[in-house]
């Protein structure tokens, strides 16, 4: 495992969950108070996000951030 | 929850983890190759620590991150 790698994995369980919901990158970024752009680098996977940035992410989805990261098997 | 709540957290959880290990939190450090001072204060919960710092933790105690963050209710 290397970061990017990492970063990946992560961004496609996010993205997955985001899509579910049936709400654009932006709706979602809007939603959770997030720069549009920077949600958007953590989907692509290009961002080693913070543990409250995961937090962050997981609220405004609806799940823990336990279970994102179970999603993405790590 | 707010950033520090969070870090708590997890920092709780992560040292139940090497205590149960019995390693000392410098001998951790030096196996997972990360500055030992920097290691304590992830444990005192004084850290947003990042993905990939929390990926290297996990797999320093043997286990995966979302393991962590479910012994913290994460």
């Amino acid at each position: 495992m290397d970061e990017s790698t990492l970063s990946r994995r992560l961004g496609v369980a996010v993205r997955k969950r985001r899509v579910a919901l049936e709400l654009s990158q932006d709706k979602f970024a809007d939603v959770i108070e997030m720069h549009r752009a920077y949600y958007a680098s953590i989907e692509r996977g290009e961002r080693n996000v913070t543990m409250w940035t995961l937090w962050r992410v997981a609220q405004g989805l609806g799940v823990k951030p336990s279970d994102l990261l179970g999603d993405a098997n790590l």
